[in-house]
């Protein structure tokens, strides 16, 4: 059986759909994960375990996405020695200024790396680099990510100027 | 040995000046209280501790205050089952919204009684106001309080018919 | 006939949808409650009236929603000696951040005990927990609440190793 | 005696210094005024009592000065017909966006006519512009008002010319 | 032909829908007005020459609306002596904030008397406040308007006292 | 072949459909242009290369577009000498705000000329403003063009006297 | 006599220290500027006959800083042809904030490119880029420019590899 | 020599006040380090080649502050496979809400790991957590640090109950 290398929490299961992402680009790159819900509020308890267990069960980074104030991932920093990645939800009022907030502005000694709202997919890809630091087949990876991203981008750039706007706009339509 | 009402908790010692202001008004109202320092980010387990096992020395409400990213009141508020009101800090960049959000924001089912950024006066009024749900003599103190606070506008309002506008500026600057 | 326990008041009908969950979580906890539309600006002497003489008719906690310039909560606050929730309601062009710091940001004398915007189920359990201060049962009843949220949490995160990430997001969508 | 036109009001005295510059701006214009101290939290019935009364006593326009979760100008027009000028004050850790949000949010059938934070300036012009809507004399003295607002700046702008940049400057400073 | 006594002004034709209530709540009160589009940017020099005129062709209070970077009342105020009262639209990405800001922050000298965002029946309001000042049927008309909403405040309160919450939102949705 | 004198940019062909209201804009004055897709992040180094070399290409204005952390009109004008303007695009969770103060906050030497968030036709017409200024032909076409913008408000005008308000909104239904 | 190229207006002598920066820029690359007070609500017609006016006396560029509700910039806008650039100026309760949005959110037709709040030296750098479209020689001063701030942050970064973290900030003390 | 682990950049020499804080953290965890200045905007070449060659100089982590529209880390980030930390820093008008948006909206595919406005000592700590991922040492370190933290909070909090408020308080001002 795969070592866990990444835990993927969240405070409730309506965000699911958001932090999907997360784990499709851990799939993606190859990194075994856990998905779990856990509740800083509503079960204190029980991510307070996860957390100071991860290290043993052999856990390298969390990633924890939360709403409103969205305590999650500063509790399991407090609980955890390594990387905690924090997502901040869009939901609610305030549409994530609120879990912004709570999530970025942590005390002096207890750092939260926080990615932008609904920002899943970047989650991972940091958590990735974090396992990159000493693994040179993840830095690979990485850089031919980065490779694709930009192939993308240019592809599409080249496109734009054969078809012009107008039809390039269309093909988008379809 | 007066049993212990209300705990007052922050999240560091330079919390101490403002945080003093609530302990104060429960003197001026002969509530028993205890002042401590205590971490959601710094010290998790005792603050779980301390929330989990207040009930039963008889705490009947918490007031935490806390800066940033405010999550001591949340955590307190998950171990706890009576009134926790937090006080979100002023201070750094943000002048107290990230602790305002992080404070009031909480999701259904962990609720945090919140008053106005730095209004430690107010969570005190507050939680003897809870005190006072049965308790016929605090009632009486909390109309006797108000009176105060009116007669002094009253008669604010009197010397400056009296005194003009001028003269009440010139006495205020002594 | 049971004696009303909770007041909840919001300035308009257009509010009930959102202040309906106070009252049926105050039902879930067996309290007895009225609802009432009262307005700071368009009905303020019924308001008034309504503050001043609940504590006689035994009301114990009363909850307020408003939005905009909420100023609901603050002028009963103004006249009931007991505790004011106040619940600032999204709506408008600020989507709610008006209210929130009309009803929060109360000055020193006055508190008003502020939960998330739209938090009217908040607004209900903060209520009770006020009760329970002095009300064995109800504290029983609280913990009990708590832990049906925490088993909620644990038996999705169950369900969810499981089923894995694809198949609950499936099962969510029926 | 000459009768009351407009009525100044303010939460606290503290509020003096700022309210001040609308008394100045009323005496200029030749207008009677009172200036008084009248909480819409500490002195409700005061506050209510004073609204009520203002009309039969002939005051034409009420002008209300508070900071935090500014309610005065709401409350006064809640209960007085005539216009109502509020001053959203500056103070407390949100610098006067709460005052602002508090005072001019109003719903709709109670108007608040809102100036600037600490705006009490203009919120004495804007009274004498309500006054002069029916009177020729103070639609002159506005007139030559704006007229020497108008001179002073051609005046400095000339000065500019001559002196060039760095000398007016230096001036300034004296 | 009757007098015109309030210029409703607006920037866009696409403001009317918002601006219309405006134009309902003067003819509820008899007051004579008149719908202009005008723009600070688009038509300065007409929006200057209306401001200019209106003195003169007996208008007496000028409402204006406009969103973004609302320029319009502030235009009209720096050209016209009587109220000016400013209306911010929501519209584009910061959903009036900018059209609030720009609106209200009037410099020393210029005063423009803002309502909330989109309150256009509020500056009707106000224009009739204004008007009544030295008007009895108009102190009238208005005293009865509150009463009104009053009234259907009162009545919908005691309906929902007969109905219970249930059946009162089961007949709102009818 | 006509050379090409602005260079429309945006990170990604999401923002095509409104940057397109640019490429519009500069059609309709006759300017030749180009559309691009390149991204400050995605593909650094032909952003670089693309912004270094377009002086050279004759380019005389970039307008780049973008939102989120929007560094692309930045890190053009940190490698092109003339004037860049940046269009703060709208999306996602904060509604531009980000995309707003990280176009415009540009620290002192670098300059980025911003307009307003999703402004992609204001940002076209300065582009068109900066190449009249040693043009005679382009400043008449501008003069033209403020003139039909001043015709229609007035146009529109009229049209409201002449039908009033409710037969010109049934004519905006159509 | 040189002729006039850059006009820089603000609202009040008191923007004066800001504003200077802009001027100084400008001198520094040899271009010729003028300094002018007019405001947008002090003197309106003065600001107009001046902006209208501009296009004639060989005015190519306009810089206008102004704070509050900062109507400055558009109102020139909207009465000269060619580019205006837009200084939000920092003072009252908003810090800037306000006159950011009355400055950059202006309605399509009429652009003001905006610089960041009290950016007055990029104000001034933007006119030279806007003059130098077609000025060989202004390109190579602001290409000069470029490397002068490049070769002064390479030579503090070189200095703090020498002396090292303690020393040079010891350095920057003195 | 010791290979350096980690680079700080800054923008400005101006920001080593607040950036020593995450050099001083590393050098207590005894992981080398450098310091350099480099601007996104004023140097973006030299950025670029930093950047690109990290990787091969053996950094793993880069930690990254700027002000204002904050581009340096994600330019960085942009350049470079490996975790990027970025500090938004507090100053100018927006107090550090500009450079906070700027550096954590960042697009999906490359993040930066954004902490607190001015939250150079948590930067640091990140970085240590990162390294640690495979360094029982640096874990062991990571853990003993919480502990000095949670152990100097018990202590103070002692204190406090031994001395009482107001001891402690005057202690605190010695």
């Amino acid at each position: 059986m795969k070592k866990i290398m990444i835990s993927i929490v969240m405070g409730s299961d309506s965000d699911l759909p958001v932090m999907k992402e997360a784990a499709d680009t851990l799939k993606e790159f190859g990194i075994s994960y856990e998905v779990i819900i856990s509740s800083a509020h509503r079960t204190p308890a029980e991510t307070e375990k996860f957390a100071k267990g991860a290290l043993e069960r052999g856990v390298k980074v969390i990633i924890a996405g939360a709403g409103l104030a969205a305590h999650l991932a500063g509790s399991i920093a407090a609980n955890f020695p390594l990387p905690v990645i924090g997502i901040p939800l869009k939901g609610g009022a305030l549409n994530g200024i609120d879990s912004l907030y709570s999530t970025v502005q942590m005390p002096p000694g207890i750092p939260v790396a926080t990615v932008a709202i609904n920002g899943a997919k970047n989650a991972a890809l940091l958590a990735v680099q974090i396992l990159a630091v000493d693994n040179k087949d993840l830095q690979k990876k990485l850089i031919n990510y980065k490779n694709t991203l930009k192939e993308s981008v240019i592809k599409k750039s080249k496109k734009l100027q054969e078809l012009g706007l107008e039809k390039y706009l269309e093909g988008m339509k379809k």
